[in-house]
């Protein structure tokens, strides 16, 4: 068993886990989880560096929140159908920001409706960003999950002042069923500010623009789109990348990751200088994860199911790349569907579910604050902490 | 992190489960926690001292018989209600002998009938227990839990020589119910080696003889006793006490355990020199498990359900009693339902449940051994053994 206190210095464990989908914020994970340490540790001198994790998806926003000790500033914006709708977004003191592009492109905002693959349109999503620009944000985080459009990001880019044009100098109508009809980009009106602001993705999906496996083969069905409707939006996209070529010199379409949020990407990184960065990694670099794992005896992190894609672009991944060497990393799941041999290869090395007997789910869903404090708990006594 | 193989010995880790009752046996519950220690250990010498436990309850028998590497013994005997049976016992190299009462005058084996509290009675027990000597047995182990009878432990005796007088001298008929009648005992043919051999009774409970908390009035009901057959079997153990003290010069009525099992520890007392000791302290000493800890660097025990009744005179109390200070007591167990505090203050380090999620009892059954190796394995591995 370690002892730290006998050579000198106090007893350090990180406390980074994702969110327990549908029942616990990461933030509530990490303080269950704390709790659990507290209660457990006979260490003089312990030091807990709580940090709630996400992966880029649904729940991104409220961790870093968490993280930076921030509340949601909130802005009047518009759905992907144009209806009026109220968006959260945040900004951290130094000049972070960072918006879930689903609050004002989302699938979710409009399942009251009939589904308008074809006019659906990120605007909105724009619109939040230019608030973000206007309060000071000098960086954006961008989480692109779950949108419900399909318009290469022109609704986004002229929120910020470009002009997509048409062969009569007229301004498309919105949505990537008029993409066909693009002729030139105008970014005269494009604010500088947004140029200047460092735009990063959170993207984990390869997918290409066009094709098969683009944006609106893959993605256009669960939008609402038939058939045609994807024949169309793959059409129109494949004449957004061209006209964007010609504009730029660089054709994007077969890059990795364009094919994501229905090809928003494409324009921000066409004309923003978008970089596009796995979700979990990107948290990870916002929030500072080596240095929060540097020098630790004991990382702990968790999420509600740990499998197999965990280890591939998730929270847990991005733990385990980011600790150090020897250093136990303990995951604490609602269920675990890892092999050993699969953790261990990962960098993880124990993984424990919360569940303290036979429970349902639903019976599990009261108690897991109580099982993650728990199982926090005995691993700490356990490993001497 | 310990690291024996730097320090030039070999990792030891103890595997002494108790049984997952309905579940797994001792020896499957030890088999399945060896297989995950194996595949996580990266020690080059690796030593798993392996012993299934027992608490003296049922299961015992099986437990003693996978550490001794012995198969059960038969004995053709009689019931409770005196009918033809067929009892299982064991014996080890060393000639300790191991009984379970029950075999010969439990309860399961009179379920099929009305249970007749006041002649039902023990002599199948004695019987194989006559079998025992005459194999050679020094050492008799009985486990006496789950019984039928009411008799204090007269059948018993009388399979073995003694014999229960009325006053006109005649033999009292099988059952508790005549113990009222009884004037005399002549231990003229009591086998001799019956006196030499070493009694030891495996005990769970402390109630007295007779009176409120009695063998008739506390486990009377459950045999079938309605209030006049308690009050007649609790005279009849206050007239056995008489005689006994009488004869012998000592009253044993008052003293804790001579209640269990229907009064059946009295005359193995005061005849044959019978000592009570709690159950899993029996199982324990005569496995030798304070040696089989010694020296080890991790202790994994277990058990189906670990409550509060586990820390008081159960497997996992006396593994935790037995195991040398500082070393990692670890259960893995079906249900939990010990708080951190309490599980601490008797020395158990920690305790996982095996369920790796939201899981009904059913399904669980089912991969109980899977998820004990698994628990087993990541222990192993976090510990760095």
């Amino acid at each position: 068993m370690p002892n730290d206190e006998l050579s000198g210095r106090g007893v350090r464990i990180a406390i980074v886990p994702d969110s327990f989908k549908g029942s616990l914020s990461a933030l509530e994970v990490a303080t269950a989880m704390a709790r659990g340490v507290q209660q457990a540790s006979r260490a003089g001198d312990l030091d807990i560096r709580l940090s709630p994790l996400a992966d880029g998806g649904e729940g991104t926003l409220d961790a870093l929140l968490d993280a930076w000790g921030e509340r949601a500033r909130t802005v009047r914006t518009t759905d992907a159908l144009g209806r009026p709708a109220t968006a959260r977004f945040g900004l951290s003191p130094s000049g972070t920001g960072v918006i879930e592009a689903a609050e004002a492109n989302g699938l979710p905002q409009v399942s009251d409706t009939e589904l308008l693959p074809l006019t659906a349109c990120s605007r909105g999503v724009g619109t939040i960003a230019a608030t973000l620009i206007e309060q000071g944000a000098t960086e954006i985080i961008l989480c692109i999950g779950g949108s419900a459009t399909t318009d290469g990001g022109i609704g986004l880019l002229s929120a910020l002042g470009a002009r997509f044009l048409d062969a009569d100098g007229e301004p498309l109508p919105p949505g990537g069923g008029a993409l066909a009809s693009l002729e030139r980009i105008d970014l005269g009106g494009l604010d500088p500010r947004a140029r200047a602001v460092t735009w990063r993705v959170a993207c984990d999906v390869t997918n290409p623009l066009v094709g098969p496996h683009g944006a609106a083969a893959i993605f256009g069905p669960q939008k609402g789109a038939t058939a045609d409707d994807v024949a169309v939006l793959d059409a129109g996209l494949a004449r957004l990348a061209d006209v964007v070529a010609r504009e730029t010199g660089q054709d994007l379409r077969d890059r990795p990751g364009m094919g994501a949020a229905g090809g928003i990407a494409l324009t921000l990184q066409a004309f923003l200088g978008a970089e596009l960065v796995a979700g979990s990694a990107l948290v990870a670099q916002t929030l500072g994860l080596r240095e929060i794992l540097d020098g630790v005896d004991l990382v702990l992190t968790g999420e509600g199911r740990f499998d197999e894609q965990s280890l591939h672009g998730k929270v847990v991944d991005a733990v385990a790349a980011h600790a150090p060497a020897g250093v136990p990393v303990v995951v604490i799941a609602g269920e675990v569907m890892v092999s050993p041999e699969d953790m261990w290869a990962h960098g993880v090395t124990t993984a424990l579910a919360a569940a303290r007997g036979p429970r349902t789910l639903a019976d599990l869903t009261r108690t897991t604050a109580d099982d993650i404090t728990y199982s926090a708990a005995v691993i700490t006594r356990l490993l001497g902490l």
